[in-house]
């Protein structure tokens, strides 16, 4: 059997490298139109913000680490076309046209950052943050440029990883976003003030700034007589700029799948739970797919290298044949971001979502600390937790502050896919020593609160 | 309506905040035969190794503070006896007898340490770490004779965290323990002999050193004229010390329970699920009573500052009468503690302890680490999993590492305690960002390892 998998990314090479893992029989090849395979986009941010030394650091494997398990690596391969009917799928590598047969294929196409039609768009030193080259293009237009000032377009995680991450090389930063909260997707608007107001805080100090601007469109790029950018209009003012970040959000790339026959739904591929699309012996994964909200039931995106390389999993196993192979679940959308010292995260539904979905909710932010309070080093943890009124289970938590958040969002990650209702979190066993926790929990004391707020709410 | 309680730890103050939180009628009176109130015992090997400033730090609350809660706190009043009867308790203060009357008692009387009858276990210099006092009596005797050398009876988290916080002061310590290997509680012997080596390899700096001594009991206590420890007989060696830890175990404090006429079960107070005993408005909470295994469904104790806690609440709000108010659930005894950076933390079962219960379990350790792997300052993390074999549900968790471990575990109590089996854990939600974690979570690289390694064994 020959497999084909189209997209070296999380969810492509984890693909290959699981069905790999429990067959050794399998034809493998993986196609990619990129130069580099098996880098961390996640990582871009922190490599332009020097946390991580370069980008070489990024890239965990070569094509001849794959050859020497046996997956055949072609790069630099664009897939121009598909034939499900015939099997076959048509690339193109520098000029050559090539065809290759598959008995399976998987599509593991990804996104593509959205762009919109702004005038000015397209002068030289405007950039998106999706692939390795453009982290190698956004520094190396730094350091030939002398780079003092960027917008940054869309206070999404990336925009605010790339923001923050200017901000620690000595670069001025304003980041415009459109609606009247940073983190739009991943939070709140009052866990997003947490951290609006913890990053404005900290421009008291001499170093770069970091400006938030909420509620404003980027208006136009304004670029000097070379067509390099000089400025961006915000509203009536003119922000002097020599670079702007667009990271205005990423759509599915769904064109091959489409070429396939394969369905699509409202945004991406539609798969069953092992990630087959409706054409057979097609599967999708990763960021091309659309996926099931666990609290709604209804289609979603889960843009999220963990999600990616769960259905790689599942896809693999199901086509290594291995017995008992786990099948595709329903999200949460669980994610986290550093930014600077601080830890954003969530999982499940939000307040605000949970409005857009008519799910009537009881939610409450409660501040505790990492460590008990007399432990020297402690930081202030903010919690809010979103809770089913009809039923009182959690369905959605957010976590900020500076240590001890992620692996909190993921215990609640477990709570909520197992149903658990505020009570008996309020009632649940958690460890405690005093370096690393209170004696009382912050998820403990957070549900606390919300029993609390619910008694009083119902008398 | 007046409720006596009787013991100032985490577990009779607890009780006394949680009843006046919810009800401002009820009299509330807490007596203690200590003269410090509100400390955290957990806190006092921390104090000693100077990470934490003095005792001062850790004492978080004075009588004065509950006074004006309206929670009246007698301290240096021993209680002598108890009629359940006339519902009266005698308590000596000074030298002077009082008898009080109470409508509801909680009996929060703790635990003392076992002093095994060791040879020269009265000698000046040897030390229990339990109270407050306990903790300026070492620090005391510690400057004003100079102590160079410690020997630590007892390889438990008391005795660790002493022996790690005395080495921090440049004191040369060796920790003796009977059974092979350190942590005999909350740990398997594989998983304390990573401790083991991560302790010894520390050793190899020119600062004061740990030594383990395993399989060997204290044989005796040397004094010298002054009746001071000046070594200590281990087999047939003699270390010399000026100082020993007695950190051999600690036992419920049941004989105010028993002039009650309570129930005792094999180690301690036997409760109902809102921790009333045996006798009509007499309850019981803390170190002094026993609770069901979550998983053996058996009697056990539970001496954490934490299950404390969560009974304090169930019997303060019963108490209260708040409605749908809490019972107190099986435990997991969920503990953390850090030696130096290590975090060492585990939930539920461990395989001595199956082995012990008779249930069949398959294990596996799994190594991983708590950042991306191209993400500075990430460190190893040691995840070791016990699986039932019946029903392939994990019933037991125990982690090692210099980050990320405690909250690990506590999404582990949470799963264990929903009956989560491998198969689902390796197929969780997770969160990810290269700065804070894996895109394949710890825990989930050690759900998937234990699955195949079941997989492995049914073939």
């Amino acid at each position: 059997m020959k497999v084909l998998v189209i997209g070296t990314g999380a969810a492509g090479l984890t693909t290959a490298s699981t069905i790999r893992k429990y067959n050794s029989d399998i034809e493998i090849t993986v196609l990619t139109q990129e130069n580099y395979i098996a880098y961390s986009p996640c990582a871009i941010p922190y490599v332009i913000g020097k946390e991580i030394k370069d980008f070489k650091t990024i890239v965990m494997h070569e094509p001849e680490d794959y050859a020497k398990k046996n997956v055949e690596i072609l790069i630099n391969s664009e897939v121009v076309d598909i034939n499900a009917d015939e099997k076959t799928v048509v690339y193109k590598k520098a000029d050559e046209i090539n065809e290759i047969k598959y008995d399976k294929l998987v599509l593991a196409t990804g996104g593509t950052p959205f762009i919109p039609p702004i005038e000015g768009v397209n002068s030289k030193g405007v950039f998106k943050v999706r692939t390795i080259q453009d982290g190698m293009d956004i520094q190396n237009y730094i350091n030939k440029n002398g780079v003092k000032k960027v917008v940054v377009a869309g206070a999404g995680a990336i925009g605010m990883e790339m923001a923050y991450c200017l901000k620690e090389i000595g670069i001025d930063v304003s980041v415009i976003e459109m609606v009247p909260q940073i983190f739009p997707r991943a939070l709140d608007p009052d866990m997003a003030k947490i951290v609006q107001n913890y990053l404005e805080e900290e421009n008291t100090s001499e170093d770069a700034k970091l400006n938030i601007i909420l509620e404003k469109p980027v208006g136009k790029i304004i670029a000097d007589d070379n067509g390099a950018v000089c400025g961006v209009m915000v509203g009536e003012e003119t922000l002097e700029a020599q670079m702007v970040i667009m990271s205005t959000g990423v759509r599915s790339n769904i064109a091959l799948a489409q070429k396939a026959g394969c369905k699509i739904g409202r945004w991406a591929v539609l798969t069953d739970e092992i990630m087959e699309t409706s054409v057979a012996d097609v599967y999708a994964v990763g960021d091309c797919v659309e996926v099931v909200d666990a609290i709604t039931g209804e289609q979603t995106l889960s843009p999220f290298g963990t999600t990616a390389v769960r259905q790689a999993k599942v896809v693999g196993k199901n086509i290594a044949k291995l017995e008992n192979a786990p099948v595709s679940k329903p999200v949460l959308n669980s994610n986290v971001t550093k930014i600077g010292k601080l830890e954003i995260a969530g999982t499940g539904m939000s307040e605000i979502g949970a409005g857009m979905n008519n799910i009537e909710v009881i939610t409450t932010i409660t501040k505790s600390a990492s460590r008990a309070r007399y432990y020297p080093g402690g930081k202030p943890i903010y919690i809010k937790l979103i809770v089913k009124k009809d039923d009182n289970r959690v369905i959605g938590c957010q976590a900020i502050g500076e240590e001890r958040v992620t692996e909190r969002i993921d215990a609640m990650s477990i709570a909520i896919s197992k149903g658990v209702t505020v009570e008996e979190l309020a009632n649940m066993e958690f460890s405690y020593a005093p370096p690393v926790s209170m004696v009382v929990d912050p998820l403990f004391l957070a549900a606390e609160n919300t029993v609390e707020k619910i008694k009083k709410e119902n008398q």
